[in-house]
């Protein structure tokens, strides 16, 4: 199933996408989708980022790879929905998208085995770490403002259930700018897996339904300008655009 | 006015602190502080560290003082109320308590200029910012795991509102350790001044009712150990009391 949380009529609807493109509301009425107000499909107390979680990205930006996975947390403020703007920050020079596999809690947990991770799973949505580059002047710095800016959390355009989703760890991420493809990676390259990254997270802290670990971005980022188009795409989870505006 | 908030009798009470010590719901009802579970006060949607806000704890560390502020996000999960226990992790070296000067925020905010950072404060409260110094092998680090674990954000005991503080900026913070005094310094001594930092942190992301910047500790920190009992007192926010377990 494909959960959809969108603006409608002056209300939240939290609804379906179905396979012809339609969104159906709670009680079955059909909108258009481009009629509503994408809304992100989750509404997390936390967002747990992966510094470095694919080899070829920490090559990419020529740091080594961490020991132990990388964490960071992004704030709530920066979500936005599908095809929403992001704004581009006054006087920044290096705008980056990072296309990344959004793992969705559905249960409260701690101390999560890495053997029963799929139980907490809700399921999968696409993200968009927007990045600031020129505030990471070191990969290891707390990235509250590389990351954090209004904005900068795309994410959707709906929450994927695992039946849906053969393998998790075998997904092709893509992200287009203005239809050119720039940069393109599998699941199966990250450094820690999606169960892994559960149980080293709920050792540490509570996750609670709708909390979402972004497992890292793959090879291939770049900047983007106002007035691009970000379109990013992740195999069975469709397809999330976001325009940047200045 | 000292708002609190509590659990007793199976519900969560919005009440007050009175001048005598008692707890008084929002029907008026009174209550001994020892009946009732304190809870934080305040429900933020995030909490915004400051990393080196005190040039003495920054030479106590021997790390330079940062550029700008240092901000790091702490997860709400690790929020505990005054009285409850903090959890010591398993197979841990270095423990430390840090006491700091929580700013609470009243009113969804956006870009505020310095000199109206006033109008958007609810109060002030006493956070204990407890860090395993084992993680923080860079200080420059997203702490998520030094500063992350569940228990690790106590606060409270309330929120108190800004007519009673005359001076936010020249108010005693202490820290005790089992009674004995361990950590001392003053509001006076920040680096990045409170409307100061509302200011650059609000020019990032929207500040939401609730939420805290916890400003930075000054020199005094050391170890603690499970049995400990950390008391960390703020000039005219009573005290936070709260005891180490294994």
């Amino acid at each position: 199933m494909k959960r959809a949380r969108f603006a409608v009529g002056g209300r939240v609807e939290h609804g379906t996408l179905a396979d012809d493109g339609h969104l159906v509301g709670a009680d079955g009425k059909c909108y258009a989708a481009r009629e509503v107000t994408w809304l992100p499909p989750v509404v997390p107390t936390k967002i747990i980022g992966l510094a470095l979680n694919y080899a070829e990205h920490a090559e990419e930006l020529s740091v080594q790879t961490p020991q132990e996975p990388a964490l960071f947390l992004k704030p709530i403020s920066s979500l936005i929905g599908h095809c929403e703007p992001v704004v581009y920050p006054p006087g920044v020079e290096y705008l980056h998208y990072e296309v990344e596999l959004a793992v969705v809690i559905g249960t409260r947990c701690r101390a999560v085995p890495a053997s029963s991770a799929h139980s907490v799973i809700a399921g999968y949505t696409i993200a968009n770490d927007v990045t600031v580059r020129d505030f990471v002047g070191n990969f290891y710095r707390p990235p509250v403002r590389a990351k954090g800016y209004d904005s900068f959390g795309p994410v959707g355009p709906c929450l994927v259930t695992p039946d849906e989703i053969p393998h998790a760890d075998d997904l092709g991420l893509r992200a287009f700018v203005n239809g050119e493809l720039r940069q393109q990676g599998n699941t199966s390259a990250m450094i820690r897996s999606i169960p892994e990254l559960i149980a080293f997270i709920s050792a540490i802290m509570t996750l609670e339904p709708g909390d979402m670990i972004w497992t890292g971005t793959p090879r291939g980022i770049s900047h983007v300008r106002p007035g691009d188009t970000m379109r990013l795409e992740i195999d069975h989870l469709g397809a999330l655009e976001n325009r940047v505006i200045g």
